[in-house]
């Protein structure tokens, strides 16, 4: 299992400092959606010079126009890029495509996507596919459970990542559980006291079944 | 019927100086998606110092973190923000929230939100709701047909927009049919020789019923 963990809302500065502190110590860095938006290809290319061991992904969220914003991060240096399962079936396959000329990563994230429409996503094999929990929601997850449950409605889906409010106890139990290839963690990494200190409590956790 | 234009996938400059030269011609700026993953915040700043009589409209497409991109968006001058249709619920009420505390507006993308979904978001009585068809998508589009039966279908949804591929036919058509409030044009005035000169042709023909 893998380690990505999301940098989100705070200044570039901090962003390229946490990138460069947490280089080569987790799998992947991850650029939040706010820091593409607050600061846009100039933010890619500080993040992107600030890494040389772990990859980036760059959280685009796409939803339209997927070739030219696949083309735009791919071409400033991210390693993966996300699209989301919401959007028409024509921008997920340009998105698709446009990895797959660069030889990337396309995650699709499955915030409010329904069975039928994920059904329609087995297409893209080589994608990893994300469940997401909305930041905007409140109510309680169980992740485990929301894991098994998806992996027995979508056999063909074999590279999964989980994000949204990952903490330490569920990413032990979700390394356990051996179904996830990617967990992404936010704030429980980012604004903890040390960030490398508790990047790499994580890190020890998925070191045990690490098979990938 | 107000005229909004959509700038996107140019450089900042080319951008800021389409601004300026639309500034007052026509109702609303809007700066596209790509203009905001590809410039960001300094990217807002300069298009909202280029304008001092149209709009704003900032095409966030915000489908997480409704409140931060909301807050963002306003603080740094826009006038209407979007957000996507096929966000969650919870979203869409905190992006809501924020346009009401600013006295601003929120405009709901409706890009592949089915009819379910539109029914919950009849909450949202103050919102711009955009019928919008994909530019990832080739087919045809029946533009009047489109709305007249939207229109049917969701009559408490007073408030509506209309993007994606219209030209100046549609937009007379549209004009007489009488029952859009914003139309949103894009590359087939930016893209054209003079776009203030094409840009005036759509005004002419919006003049004539204009009550709004």
């Amino acid at each position: 299992m893998k380690l990505q963990v999301a940098i989100d809302r705070v200044s570039l500065e901090e962003a390229v400092n946490l990138s460069k502190r947490l280089d080569g110590q987790v799998d992947l860095i991850e650029m939040g959606t706010s820091l593409v938006k607050d600061y846009g290809i100039e933010g890619i290319k500080q993040i992107r010079n600030a890494l040389s061991e772990s990859d980036l992904l760059i959280d685009l969220k796409t939803i339209d126009e997927g070739a030219y914003e696949f083309k735009q991060g791919f071409t400033f240096g991210g390693d993966v890029l996300t699209v989301m399962g919401a959007s028409s079936i024509e921008t997920i396959r340009a998105c698709y495509k446009v990895s797959r000329e660069y030889q990337k990563t396309m995650m699709i994230d499955l915030l409010e996507v329904n069975e039928e429409k994920i059904k329609e996503l087995e297409e893209f094999e080589e994608a990893v596919f994300c469940l997401h929990h909305s930041i905007d929601k409140v109510n309680d997850w169980h992740v485990l459970e929301t894991i098994s449950t998806f992996q027995k409605s979508f056999p063909k889906l074999k590279r999964l990542a989980i994000a949204g409010g990952i903490d330490l106890t569920q990413a032990k139990e979700l390394n356990q559980q051996g179904l996830i290839e990617i967990i992404v963690v936010g704030s429980h990494i980012t604004k903890s006291k040390n960030a490398v200190e508790e990047a790499s409590k994580f890190m020890e956790e998925l070191k045990n079944e690490r098979s990938n």
